[in-house]
């Protein structure tokens, strides 16, 4: 992996980042993949709407179909037919937030399987096989999630954890890693407390890892609690790694994280929301299912050129969904993902024409959250 | 409309149906769209598999979305985004079906919507004036679907009514018909009974239908009255007219019923199992979430070319369909049309080249039903 900085304006900034499997153009939205497929979408669309990288989920890929079955099939790419770069979370947050047995000391966590009860031990070393096997181009440390909220002392402790964790991911990876070019990636925990923040990113930034993420974000806390860690903690982060927010979010967090300095991003809600018919817009957010739209002649959003809106009426979508009609889940993903795509695409070129505040500012006014 | 014969194989026919909208080539499989969409596809993949004509349900689509809502499309090509023709059934098959309180006499037959509980009242007219807003190329007369057990007497009350009810169909459709390219079909009731199928097909003759059906059949009957009712049916059917039979079927059905003469298939099975993870192959139906499949790396048929075929692994849409995700029953849709589109063209080719009954011989010894 090479990265490289493209343009700065302000804190915001453009970057690429190579792989032998394609190259990603930062900021960037990563769709999530959690079963090894971006729900409801073929890898063929995803590349056409613009995709340059995906996420996989490492706790739900190790619990189905497995790790022997995708080493079968050589890693990830093949077995669901997507060449370009993967990244993979190493299961930590899935740990936390699905399984309802956990038991965690210094040296592994031991979770429930949510499919068949079983007992499962994951330890650093343990996440970084499977993501090898995984294959994925990024790759990213076991980290203990620390919960919200949690007092200074228990955001302390668990940080801690993470800290070891990571240089033992670290090792691990660093030891038995098959792909040369797969990437690895700190993450930064700390809590909501800026000092502990600080003091995890001081530490993480001390081994070598090709890129740090902020972990323990979008866990239940306020958007100004969020805000206040982000805005002092991402410009302290090394300038020539890449920066990725996990998990997040909105296309006004994205905005007001790209402000600060960040450079990647994953999260669900415009793959899930649009099976909701929850449908985003330059306005803001369009709940299709509504009544109004039952007669509505229009396309889901008259600024956009993708497939969904460039052959169907509200009106129809609305119907599909009413029917619970597979299609309209499928049109609805067609639409947000490449509404996420473009709005990348139209961050990256206000950065580059050193106009993203004006963009900011202009996409935020005309957006009703 | 316009149709011609191609070539005579035994009983055996390749027609052309010719329509402003796109030309038919026959023996045809048209794909089923309840409410306006092929389950899990688009129209545009549709066109790429091959489908030249697709079906669409009259008394869905008058309960869901409502004819007002088609109408402000200008009909439900423009609605669902399908250029090529499509045929509507009357609703007659769906009301005897699914609706729980039905009221029939001479006039008119009555139902409540399972939608919404509403009353609905359906008349020859009111069928064929339906059938002219949603602007169906092929459309079909409203006729009472016999029961099955029907005593002889049964069967000849009921096909007396649908006898009267495709004279009504045909003069309103005659009298309000916008469509200048619009054809409309009569449908052959008459039971199981050999005598009351030949008496209904001389008087539905008389009428001058574009095309004729064979309705009834698929209602809980044994292969083998079925048979008999086809074999002595179609051959006395008029030559230079289409031959069209509703609701039908496995592919060995197909084989058979277009060994005695008949030109045009619809069936939901194909998408209705896909979803269901059964798969058709030449060598017969693969249920895919079996746990054979678990590490199979063979594709779903190694003789089909289709896009599921030539990317994915049988383990990976088991996989799919393990994790209920969306993707396993899209590729399954993709498959199963395409293996039925390729029958239908293999069976074309053998016509043509007279050697059809080599053809179904062959196809029928290798597919375990």
């Amino acid at each position: 992996m090479k990265s490289k900085l493209i343009n700065q304006d302000g804190l915001a900034r453009t970057t690429e980042i190579e792989f032998e499997k394609g190259t990603i153009k930062t900021p960037v939205f990563m769709p999530v993949g959690t079963y090894g497929t971006v729900k409801t979408s073929t890898p063929d669309e995803l590349l056409d709407l613009g995709a340059e990288i995906i996420l996989g989920n490492t706790y739900h890929l190790m619990i189905r179909p497995g790790e022997e079955i995708i080493k079968a099939h050589n890693g990830l790419h093949k077995f669901m037919g997507w060449e370009k770069p993967i990244l993979t979370d190493s299961g930590g947050f899935q740990i936390w937030s699905l399984s309802k047995k956990t038991k965690i000391n210094d040296d592994y966590v031991e979770f429930d399987s949510p499919v068949n009860g079983d007992i499962i031990r994951l330890t650093p070393e343990k996440a970084m096989q499977i993501q090898n096997v995984l294959g994925s181009d990024i790759q990213m440390v076991l980290d203990e999630c620390t919960k919200y909220p949690a007092t200074k002392m228990e955001a302390s402790l668990s940080m801690k954890r993470s800290e070891k964790w990571a240089q033992r991911s670290f090792d691990a990876f660093h030891a038995h890693q098959t792909n040369n070019d797969s990437a690895l990636f700190g993450i930064i925990q700390g809590g909501m407390y800026e000092d502990l923040r600080t003091e995890n990113l001081e530490i993480l930034a001390d081994i070598d890892f090709d890129g740090l993420a902020i972990g323990g974000l979008s866990v239940g806390e306020p958007a100004e609690e969020r805000a206040v860690v982000l805005e002092s903690l991402i410009p302290m982060m090394p300038k020539e790694k890449p920066r990725y927010l996990m998990g997040l979010g909105t296309p006004v967090d994205i905005i007001n994280a790209v402000s600060v300095g960040v450079d990647m991003f994953d999260c669900v809600i415009p793959t899930r929301h649009a099976r909701n018919g929850q449908i985003y817009t330059s306005k803001g957010v369009l709940r299709i299912k509504n009544s109004p739209f039952k007669n509505d002649m229009l396309p889901l959003d008259s600024e956009c050129s993708c497939y969904s809106c460039g052959k169907f009426t509200r009106s129809y979508i609305r119907h599909l969904f009413n029917c619970n009609e597979i299609l309209g889940a499928r049109l609805a993903t067609i639409h947000n993902l490449s509404f996420y795509f473009n709005l990348m695409k139209a961050i990256q070129d206000s950065i580059n024409k050193n106009q993203f505040k004006k963009f900011a500012k202009k996409f935020i006014e005309q957006y009703q959250q």
